[in-house]
């Protein structure tokens, strides 16, 4: 479970071989970045996690019949608008959109991949986009964070982190702030390698490593209608260790879990709750969901305050999961706060201050099983309610 | 499923005959009283409903055992600390006190229900409510307020309700404001009535009537460790038409659903999500909760915005349920938000006007079934954070 404990991020991220991106603003949004382009010079295969949301946009749409021919030329993104609750209109814009990256790279619209973030519910100002993309396609650099700069929404900052394997170089390209609990997928996440794989290995290694990294993420209960994440490779530095490519691309999307965590709307430190013992790791997925979903536990972060009745509450909430309150350990960082039914004799100032910094690690033993699993979430602040209640839709 | 609209309630709550009840300060909390007391003159038939929490509070796990024998004399009840998360003291301590309110009102200590609320995991100041049962069962009178005092703990307010129904009255005495998505029962809610059932009557009628309406609150989502819900009737008024004793207990549960929500930590506003033409009864239930407990939707009734692509979200991501986009007509309040796959062209200003105001109405129909549920919840505040956040557990 504890693989890519070794590994190492880049202390600057950057593109693998082959690959050119950049954003721009194109006038979706009033200010900022909300367009970004990302091309791999020669065919890449890829695969794609798509949202679960019974309401996907346009792009999802369209991107799941895309992605079936596996392979890749480019990824278009925009942010400021989602094209989600759009219809037929909204499915035509995605085409175009589409089409626009295709005929500025060069190459046919099977093969770019679409996404589109930010308002539902509005059609996407669609030549804006396609003169975007346009002029975009003479501007491609290989800084990973101009392409970022342009799918953020209410993101702090652009997101992107790398890591190398072999020879080889994974890249990932983040945004996601809030409306964020993926269950398949989450917000958009490229990942991007110059290793060569085929596109069903890419596929099986994706499934995988997004299964305990950004399927155990959630900010605020909130599926997002536009979560896609998609896995490039190009092959320009050659073949790869499978396992080896496996471990770091589990490594770099939990990574990612924990950027995205970290950088929730509103939120001032990462939670981490690490479940362990359970019945089975469905269960334990179960419970740490639990946790880290739980507005008492993610107050109680934000106010650093010992409180061990919410994690009792939290877990014993999991009405399904085995659960025996007599053998339940549970600990907050290293310090264990409750076994054998009671509350232990912590130092409660300690614990405060501990609180208080970042992150915030919530251990349970249950000891009714093996199963075991970890999620990534954050605290409940005034903030994510400032900042979503004077969110406006028009 | 609209009965109860023609009922109404007593402008102010009173208790129904033979019927007394009172508060005081017993020394739990620093201010405010901590304890309450009521008691039926002459043995009432009883059933109860308790949290599904699988950390049960000491007073929930003897209030299994004491509901068994169907009658009670009296239900003694502290703010202050929950009797959650402590061992065996923790059920010792539970007897005492149902075995002090036996002594002082001249029953079986079998015959008291006991409930605990506030902090968990500390032990409960036993000599203190003991003395306190002992000096309060002199001072029982006929306001339900009284009792209601006794075991608030974040309402802002005392909470109780009655109505009439034939010659007899039902009475509502109850609290909760936060730890509230209630699942089988909600905090401290006791039902009082001077008509006669049997507790197998009872039983039955409160479980139907805490289905759609206690069962259909949340106020974050979490689930208390002492939730207990009772049902008393001392037959003082004699018979009564079982079938609006139904109509008229499932009127009272509902209202009580809306006032624990109005009053949720922070909140605002009431909110109410009403889903119709679901697949099935359960489906709908799962959407109106899947709505009410969106922190997206509740920072929208908060902010006031008609923000559709929530609604769209909130409903999506119940990915178990049948839901065609094409079908799907959302309402806020009256207006239609959203119909044939699109948003409509609402009046923008009316609706955050009408939004600003309380309750917010979020309606959904499906178009695939006949089922139908409402669920009752409230807006999130920065309030709700700062409250918990603010929150000492020691």
């Amino acid at each position: 479970m504890q693989k890519g404990t070794n590994m190492t991020l880049h202390p600057t991220p950057r593109l693998p071989q082959a690959f050119r991106c950049g954003g721009a603003h194109c006038g979706i949004k009033q200010q900022g970045d909300d367009l970004a382009l990302i091309v791999s010079d020669q065919d890449a295969a890829a695969a794609a996690l798509f949202t679960r949301n019974l309401f996907p946009g346009a792009p999802v749409i369209l991107g799941r019949e895309t992605i079936r021919q596996g392979t890749l030329r480019a990824i278009a993104a925009n942010s400021g608008c989602s094209n989600v609750g759009t219809g037929e209109q909204g499915l035509a814009n995605a085409r175009r959109m589409a089409a626009a990256a295709a005929r500025a790279v060069g190459c046919p619209p099977e093969q770019v991949l679409v996404s589109s973030t930010g308002l539902i519910a509005h059609q996407l100002p669609i030549e804006r986009i396609e003169t975007g993309l346009a002029a975009l396609v003479g501007q491609l650099g290989t800084d990973p964070l101009a392409a970022a700069r342009g799918i953020m929404t209410t993101d702090s900052k652009p997101k992107a982190l790398s890591t190398g394997v072999g020879d080889s170089t994974l890249t990932v390209i983040a945004k996601g702030a809030g409306m964020i609990e993926p269950n398949m997928a989450t917000m958009l996440v490229y990942i991007l390698s110059d290793a060569r794989c085929t596109s069903i290995e890419l596929d099986r290694m994706l499934r995988i490593a997004a299964e305990d990294s950004l399927n155990m993420l959630s900010i605020d209960t909130d599926t997002s209608t536009s979560d896609t994440c998609a896995l490039l490779a190009n092959g320009a530095t050659g073949p790869v260790d499978q396992t080896q490519f496996q471990d770091t691309l589990h490594f770099l999307l939990t990574e990612t879990a924990r950027l995205l965590a970290r950088d929730g709307e509103g939120a001032s430190k990462l939670i981490e709750a690490r479940v362990k013992g359970a019945a089975s790791r469905e269960e334990a997925r179960h419970i740490a969901k639990s946790i880290i979903n739980s507005p008492l536990i993610k107050t109680m972060a934000y106010g650093a305050d010992p409180n061990v009745g919410r994690i009792l509450m939290a877990v014993g909430k999991c009405f399904t999961c085995h659960i025996e309150p007599q053998r339940l350990r549970a600990l907050i960082n290293e310090t264990c706060v409750f076994e054998q039914g009671h509350k232990t004799d912590f130092d409660e100032q300690d614990l405060r201050r501990q609180l208080g910094g970042d992150p915030v690690r919530i251990s349970v033993e249950l000891g009714v099983g093996q199963g075991e699993a970890t999620a990534f979430g954050c605290d409940l602040t005034e903030g994510y309610v400032t900042e979503n209640a004077a969110y406006y839709s028009s």
